[in-house]
């Protein structure tokens, strides 16, 4: 198979040539922002919200983008169609570029590729999975930066543990999985999801609208005695939409409730009417 | 000037060639871990020590080194033969390699480089310093990750304050500086250096060992009360050896105390020992 084109600094190549110098920060000190948008039937999907968050998430490690958005979208424009992929990932990478010393940011790389994305979006919730919690915060949470190193340290422990991924808590306070945010339905019916130490997920964002259209939410701390007393969790991502939550280190929810049912559906009309 | 020689997976090339596909999970997920040594008179210092962090290292990763002890010396010396600098510094990065989902570690690249040390190292101590504290702790402190996001994240605070590195604290318990080993000298000539939440230095561990020959040593837990007590204060690295501590946020040690001076002479001639 053809390697898939890539585009680094604006010039497209194949991504097997596409390649950073090893003076660059993100290989230096793992330092750099990035964002991940998905595209259906060769559309991309909320991709203004996509790039206003990668325009806030250089803002804040003080990062110049070097392309406006108009540019960045047809750096997009032309890689789907050299391509031809209508279910993808494009990912956004911006990078502390080429240090003179090892420390200090030079002019940022931006790298921008695009995969194939498995259709795991669809109108039916997906199989619910197993969460096991871990006492961790990110770093400069509000930021999308490519510091994975404790999500990726902690596979091997998440498998062990029998469960499908890591929930993060600080002190006893939920707040996210690495890729995905996390939400909770109460006994009393209310949806409630984290306000601090979090990533301002885009579908996270989406899913708080359409919820507030049907239930009372609630944004706001969410601690590990609350899960006891849920009645239904799911998380929230760009790639997996909803999925809901089985367990979180062994307490029951039991397979897909009725809230994280209607909302997964009422997501996949959304990105359907996108597509039209 | 032409570009100093690096090596990439054992194969030498100039250092502007030398590069990782975007793929590199470095790039992606700032994934990875490295060690910094330097040589002297064109010979390293304290390599073995170095060598056995960075192997320990990429352990704490699950990442294999991919070369053996003898071969990473041999790559060593094939870049000091190309490369001709007596006094240097040389940086083995391993990265979590070329991922095929974003979030797998492949095979791990193993990247070698060196550059110029500038002659910061002397049998005279260095200018004091000005630290400023900051709450936060190194992610797997332990390991020397490539991990220095809210390293490079705080230098404009620090300039901000006034001060030239930031001291990390945990709930007012002392650790280490980003890129440094922090210790303190009692009213009773006790020398201090924490004992958790912190990389090893390998310069730390010959400065204790240096120390307990003329002064009681404690390795524990030091608090920002303790600080205010301290009558010296000091950091370690291997580039710069002993750095006196002027202040930390605010409060005074005055110039560079007798047990920095006395240490700092005692590393030279060790180090110098070496180089014989």
């Amino acid at each position: 198979m053809n390697p898939l084109f890539a585009a680094v600094n604006g010039v497209i190549l194949p991504s097997d040539q596409a390649s950073l110098q090893i003076s660059d920060l993100s290989i230096q000190r793992g330092f750099g922002v990035f964002d991940f948008f998905k595209t259906l039937n060769y559309t991309p999907v909320f991709l203004e919200e996509h790039l206003d968050r990668f325009f806030r998430s250089a803002a804040g490690l003080r990062l110049e983008v070097g392309k406006t958005r108009e540019e960045l979208r047809e750096l997009i424009a032309a890689l789907q169609e050299k391509n031809q992929l209508d279910c993808s990932g494009f990912r956004l990478t911006l990078t502390g570029g080429y240090s003179r010393d090892s420390m200090t940011p030079g002019a940022a790389n931006l790298v921008i590729s695009q995969v194939p994305l498995p259709g795991t979006i669809s109108e039916e919730v997906q199989p619910s999975i197993r969460l096991v919690t871990y006492p961790h915060r990110r770093q400069l949470p509000e930021i999308k930066s490519i510091d994975y190193l404790m999500a990726i340290w902690l596979q091997p422990y998440i498998r062990e543990c029998g469960a499908d991924e890591v929930l993060y808590h600080l002190d006893g306070s939920v707040s996210e999985c690495p890729r995905s945010n996390f939400f909770m339905v109460t006994a009393d019916d209310v949806v409630v999801t984290p306000a601090r130490g979090i990533l301002s997920g885009i579908i996270r964002g989406k899913v708080l609208d359409l919820a507030r259209q049907q239930f009372a939410v609630e944004v706001r701390d969410i601690t590990l005695g609350d899960l006891a007393e849920a009645k239904e969790a799911f998380i929230t991502s760009t790639t997996k939409h909803i999925l809901p939550v089985l367990q979180v280190d062994g307490v029951e929810f039991g397979e897909a409730g009725p809230v994280a049912r209607l909302l997964n559906a009422e997501l996949y009309a959304l990105c359907h009417d996108l597509r039209l």
